[in-house]
């Protein structure tokens, strides 16, 4: 086992057909690698040590700047399904066969992708704040999102208080504690973000979300065992959404946290990290 | 701590005002006693030992027969009102001041209208296979619900293979092992149902199922934590109204089993305790 941490951790490098990929592995090894995809500008930095940590203690954590992602070379590209192939060769290229995967906020929407492209690959689902194809309300923010984008912070993550975190004053409080461990890295930062991947991601999100005829029919093609984790009321991604998906995957469970929004798991983290081993062992078997 | 299970307890009985109620007490003593509500038409006899011996490791269980049901004198009331009050009698007749409280389907209604009238009795609240007043489809049955009280069963409670466990191969197996359960109790078997039971519980679920302006109001003043669990596609009380109460009550969790119906408890009981105990002991606390 290595003794690295969420904070501790090195950053490798991978080259994903000719692209630099930057990615942090630790953890015990011998259950299968969790391979985590990250949110809307998120990077490696903004992982929480308070789930990967202890998570870590049980299996090995893979977190990835996806392509044109601040350490990784290359131009972001513009959809979830190009987003999907880049992850899909940047695993291949660690030379991994089979994996749980979870992915957060637009990294679910990846996540789902995975699966679909690629599902021998995958062992089990965890998707956090998340929603399906032409789910209600995730072709574009909501005003009032929009309106965060404009608001002065004394940092910029201070922004997450108001997307990840529900306006009360125990969620703001658990907001902070999150800002504060993920400010704790002190060597090593990320690469930091081009002018090129607010727009793109955008662009991807806003595809994914396109209301169509039959949009969410291809998650009965999903046969995988998903979890699905969200907040009381998530101002990104509504929280209809992970009942939607719920209902229409042929084997999920969702997990919904009281008092919280996009970011419950990090609010919720202690017990959010017993339900990730609960789910991924399956302990207990049905 | 008595060495007890669900399937050796003795039945005893408390005077409720005049009238003798049957009850069964067991488990570990030190945190609070957590007492359950019954279903429709169901008695002492079964609870399931898979969720009841575990759980009475931990802390005592304590379950009852209602006015008019089983083993308990009287005639049952025709409103959840009038069982949560008969239900707030016998706590009190066994001189409980703070309890947690379980209740599945019709009892969760009970559990409900019981933290409303004594909120400073309860701690923390379980409500599995449940809904709010004037609900979704609670007003009454589906037809393809109706139609099963005419089907022919070999012996009665197999009808809960159709209403607690969902058809699939997996569901169904669940449920058979479910029956097998409930049915090893070989001594002091509960008391049978008179014929009065079925219209009064019938009249009192349509009540509480009514669909009146501002119905489910009342959900705003429940300040306590509340476990809400179900499953998939509860073919009793949709599972739609388990997502609502989560969304209306202040401080709610939520979690959907997959492939499941009504009785998910009793098809996820392993995970199921584990969730319990996970609540009821808030570990972590947040």
């Amino acid at each position: 086992m290595s003794s690295y941490t969420t904070l501790t951790v090195p950053t490798s490098f991978a080259d994903v057909n000719g692209t630099k990929f930057a990615y942090r592995r630790f953890g015990k090894a011998g259950k299968l690698p969790l391979v985590l995809f990250q949110y809307f500008t998120g990077t490696l930095d903004n992982w929480d040590p308070a789930v990967l940590d202890p998570l870590s203690q049980q299996r090995e954590i893979i977190i990835f700047n996806n392509r044109g992602i601040a350490g990784s070379e290359g131009e972001p590209p513009h959809t979830i399904a190009e987003i999907a192939r880049d992850a899909e060769d940047f695993i291949e290229t660690l030379g991994l066969t089979r994996i749980d995967i979870l992915g957060f906020s637009m990294g679910s929407f990846v996540a789902q992708q995975v699966v679909l492209d690629k599902p021998e690959l995958v062992n089990r689902v965890i998707l956090v704040g998340s929603g399906p194809r032409g789910g209600e309300g995730l072709e574009t923010f909501s005003p009032e999102v929009w309106a965060l984008f404009d608001k002065p912070y004394n940092q910029p993550d201070e922004l997450l208080l108001d997307t990840f975190f529900a306006p009360t004053e125990t969620s703001q409080s658990a907001g902070w504690a999150y800002l504060e461990r993920t400010r704790s890295r002190t060597k090593e930062h990320d690469g930091s973000l081009s002018d090129k991947v607010v727009p793109s991601q955008l662009a991807a999100i806003s595809e994914w979300g396109k209301v169509r005829a039959g949009s969410s029919d291809y998650l009965k093609e999903i046969n995988h065992p998903v979890l699905i984790v969200n907040g009381k009321r998530d101002v990104i991604f509504p929280t209809i959404n992970s009942y939607t998906l719920q209902q229409q995957l042929p084997d999920a469970r969702l997990i919904l946290y009281p008092d919280s929004s996009h970011g419950s798991q990090f609010q919720f983290h202690e017990n959010f990290v017993i339900q990730v081993n609960l789910f991924l062992d399956e302990i207990p078997a049905r």
